[in-house]
């Protein structure tokens, strides 16, 4: 059910974007209770101009372009797994090389399980 | 007030954007308690390497390009309008022969209903 | 902590751009109780058949293209701090020249404090 956004910047190539897409996604099925199944994500590829940053916020640097992965996703897990797919989601990310642990910034929408159809206009986590 | 985040692949045209478009936008009067002219989409266009899916899920396969329909939209409506939005989006966009039934997945987000501005700095719907 | 989207018709250029990046992230400085090294925008640029509206909603005409900005952000701000922040932006963004007041659109989507990473894996607004 997670649906997830990930802004880069343009000069990632496809096999970043596919370690990127990878490392999140097992990091979600490590962590956050996520079938293996479960699986959608949108890359969104952006100029400088289009990624804009502080060069510091809460005493971390941003030297090079950082990431952004906002995941909506079912309400209920609890602060433990969220910290727990946070440290998971920046140490499997910066595994590739291209992006800096310091650089991935993570978001959480949490939404009602009723809020989800995955096809074929059934809403199939409603009861 | 919905805002509407349509994401595609690359390979549809305008025309099928269109459709697309259309068919959310229908859907959402007759099924979802939206006004005519309370439209508000997004689209982004997609290459193979930034949309991901796993070939099945919830035993719904996903052969072609799948689209990702998330609704920001003010809560407050029920299961069973949430029901018929999907299964109206699904079969309506399928109509237009680019995306199929079963590829067309739906995230909604719902919101307060002062959380809105439609032009000029006002919060028309807050109180 | 806020997390900006913001989607702009094509033709406006970096400059342009800026503009509406610093006017933005004023606008929450000054209104919305955000620090201001707290700055995470990302930007889309769409064609024309990639942002869709009604020629008029609510009485506001569009003639012009509009400017989406759905900004992401910890819950708990009163419907004062929001209409502030609403009447800012659309005035600060419309400064700039190439976007009216009346095209400013606005989404702001709540969560938990808890549901934010700022790099290095850490949940730094969970206690």
């Amino acid at each position: 059910m997670p649906l997830v956004r990930i802004a880069v910047p343009r000069h990632l190539d496809d096999m970043q974007l596919k370690h990127i897409a990878d490392a999140i996604h097992e990091s979600m099925v490590t962590t956050f209770n996520v079938p293996a199944d479960d699986r959608f994500q949108v890359f969104t590829r952006h100029t400088d101009s289009e990624l804009v940053w502080a060069p510091t916020y809460l005493n971390i640097a941003h030297i090079r372009s950082i990431v952004f992965v906002q995941i909506t996703c079912n309400e209920g897990r609890t602060v433990e797994m969220k910290k727990a797919l946070f440290a998971r989601l920046a140490s499997s990310i910066a595994r590739g090389g291209a992006v800096l642990a310091s650089d991935v910034i993570v978001s959480l929408v949490e939404v009602k399980k009723e809020n989800w159809s995955f096809g074929n206009g059934i809403a199939q986590y409603a009861i």
